[in-house]
């Protein structure tokens, strides 16, 4: 619950102009319409809303912002809804105004020369894939909420995904960006150019900033080149130290054509196989640990399947391997596929389970699931960790699944030790808490300890300088002064 | 000529304090030591220090800069002195002190797993290039001045140059950083992390901020396995269209290839062949335009060869290409390169020159050289267009050679005419004033019609708020409020 005095409420006065602004399909006030926009996607947080606005354009959005900023009304920017750390859910106040963008949904252009797209904030990761694959390009970037997720939270929290470890986060991908600032003026950054050293680079403040400076209205993306042709693998190995001698190998082959490059636990995967309908393992015995890789290459003349078998058989000689298969065909590549998608899944069924989503340096992987491990299970006996994730970036899906047979209210009831206990070899491993999913609502207490003294005073002087009143996601990133 | 009543001189007993702080060969105040210091390598200004102050490392440089802090004195930063505007060399008040990095000269460690390397601001691109070298991987960041340009300097000022098109600024290479701020506080951000959204992404604010927001002491750079193929070929195109045509034709195949794509044209070849020792043509004739584009593979088993020629005789097929040569040995990779290299050479010699350091988007390259020429002519008859670069970037070097015969003196009393012709089409193309050469003291009237409006404004925030008694380089991209 908050506890400030400003923000404002808005005023009926307020609402009733908003509303003739924005129009009937633009504003919604009645609890019911509204309660959807109030709840993020994890039910971590259950806030309450005085209205919902839905500009349909970049103009409407700054008149919008304009109102709102004059009448000191906070403002929560919401796109897919699909925040893992409730980034875009406003407060139990009833005084904030969430302000979705989901209708400013065009492509507005496509540029095959340039290989760049230029979308607004509302339209889904994954029609602008689409939209991309039809004019023969590739946006490289793929989460698993990329059917609900939209570009302006993916920018906004600079999303990563299986193919970050080829092409980059979010951030890597923007030439160019639009936004409304919190006073209602225009950032007009829709620069399609690769150089462009003209002062400092705001773009790159505005990805990542998780909507605490501005809305971020539209974009220009650089597309790459679709690749021709794809292989997949997955391998069986005995640890992480095992995966990354493997991943070194792929890289010193040829690093352009590691798309992606998974590790999976072999308890995570046992799991998968037995709890998940028609997910099987398609190896001769289990392991210790998995790795699923992927290459690609848009050379129409690449031998793909002989440079990964190379990397394989030297990885077989030097033992690094113990067994893999291949697919041989799409419907096995997506078989591999659903064996490391469904480990969300598989946790869910095999009781509660406590999720981190930390990064470390690549050369300290092992060390984090090694001592990570032992931690939980000095706290608690019998604690199933079953990391998974991209091992190629150092970013690990830390989640630990409640011992067997256990409580689960009171496996969660210790979900902050857990947490606490992973958060000390991550930062002991000069890591980070948040590699993907941000900040948001949930681990703004984290950044006094993780991020603090310059770093987080220079942040917070930021935020101030461009947000002066304090009215743009109030709750996001910075905890209470 | 500044005229501000704030920043102060430093007092003689601060000079004495920081004297003692730094010892004798870390302060120069003798006139005579403090001018190079003080001139830029262009000689475009010619300023005054009160002292160069030389710290040896991070912690002595954030005393430094706590004490000219506090007592108000400004600081210009600067590294190996190649700035191209003016953006490393102090005013002319004498008021200011030079605050020179290079002494922080430590390459602190290499991590092969990670493919990381730390470096100190001071150390050489040079020096650092090679000591990835040596230790298996590269360092993908060549500009002409290498071997005098520092770090931090590079950094500060987001560096291209040639290989750009395959790897990005050097602001793509930067996962961790270390500043000192103006107040002398420092921002600890040296991760080697490849994911972490744990709030604003400071090391993006302090890249291409032209120590206008503080030092850059210290960075994390990802490397890259180093290439065990390069191809490079002298190609012979019509015109920049033809250019654009051959550049997507190798992005088709695979840009992961794509170690450089240079343009050059007809007029600028002509003046290397016949003013500059040892450069000659290795075609059958002149052409309208040329390209040099290098291929380069970390593959062991990549047949590079074949696929240069793959997609030259598909060139040639086409009409897009009407003459090539291919290096053959590393001599005449070199000396195609040389040809590159020396259109700067070969334009001094050829008279006086105006330059212009734009971008476009890359499609509007073809246009960009045809209306800016056109553009050049109409202003002065007899003007020799000399445009080169990279063109893969949408980065061209829009040089101008003044008529043969005319006087000097009167060509280059109209270069601020050839810069805004040129600057009003690059404009209308929706380009950048700057593409790599940043703002410095050169071009800091530019900023309010191209980055003016809210987005200068936001700068500006931005600027007061980390730096509030504006001591950080004054005179960089700033103009006067």
């Amino acid at each position: 619950m908050t506890d400030r005095s400003l923000p404002n409420a808005p005023s009926a006065a307020l609402l009733h102009r908003l509303g003739a602004l924005l129009g009937p399909s633009g504003m919604l006030t009645a609890e019911a319409d509204v309660a959807p926009y109030c709840t993020d996607w994890r039910a971590l947080y259950r806030g309450r809303a005085a209205a919902v606005l839905r500009p349909a354009d970049s103009a409407a959005l700054a008149a919008v912002v304009a109102m709102c900023a004059e009448a000191g009304v906070a403002m929560v920017p919401q796109g897919g809804n699909t925040s893992m750390v409730g980034g875009a859910t406003p407060d139990e106040s009833g005084r904030e105004v969430v302000i979705c963008l989901s209708r400013m949904n065009r492509i507005r252009r496509i540029d095959p020369v340039d290989q760049t797209m230029e979308v607004e904030a509302g339209v889904t990761l994954k029609a602008a894939q689409d939209a991309a694959r039809a004019a023969g390009m590739l946006l490289p970037l793929s989460i698993s909420s990329e059917g609900s997720a939209q570009i302006g939270g993916v920018l906004a929290t600079n999303a990563g995904g299986n193919n970050t470890v080829r092409y980059g986060n979010a951030r890597e991908l923007v030439l160019g960006l639009e936004a409304v600032l919190p006073d209602g003026g225009v950032f007009h950054g829709l620069r399609r150019l690769r150089k462009d050293n003209t002062g400092y680079a705001l773009r790159h403040l505005f990805v990542g900033a998780e909507g605490t400076l501005g809305f971020i209205t539209a974009a220009i993306l650089q597309l790459q080149p679709q690749p021709r042709a794809v292989e997949a693998a997955l391998c069986a190995v005995a640890d992480a130290d095992a995966a990354l001698a493997l991943f070194a190998a792929f890289r010193d082959q040829d690093p352009a054509l590691i798309q992606a490059f998974e590790y999976m636990s072999g308890a995570g995967m046992e799991l998968v196989t037995r709890l998940v309908p028609g997910a099987s393992l398609p190896l001769a015995e289990p392991a210790p640990a998995y790795v699923l890789v992927e290459l690609a290459t848009p050379r129409r003349d690449a031998d793909l399947r002989a440079a990964l078998e190379a990397v394989l058989g030297g990885a077989f000689e030097a033992g690094t391997v113990s067994d893999a298969v291949i697919a041989e065909s799409e419907t096995q590549r997506l078989a591999l596929w659903k064996l490391r998608e469904e480990h969300a899944e598989a946790q869910r069924r095999a009781g509660a389970s406590v999720k981190n989503d930390v990064s470390v340096p690549v050369s300290k992987v092992p060390a984090l699931i090694e001592r990570a491990s032992a931690a939980c299970a000095a706290l608690i006996p019998g604690i199933r960790p079953a990391p998974f994730g991209h091992i190629g970036d150092g970013n690990i899906h830390f989640n630990l699944v409640q011992p067997e047979g256990m409580d689960p209210a009171a496996f969660l009831a210790q979900d902050h030790a857990i947490m606490d206990a992973v958060a000390a070899v991550v930062r002991d491993l000069d890591g980070s808490f948040s590699a993907e999913h941000g900040v948001g609502r949930l681990k703004p207490y984290m950044m006094p300890a993780w991020r603090g003294g310059a770093e987080l005073e220079t942040m917070r002087r930021i935020k101030r300088a461009i947000d002066p009143a304090g009215l743009m996601n109030p709750d996001a990133i910075f905890p209470p002064a």
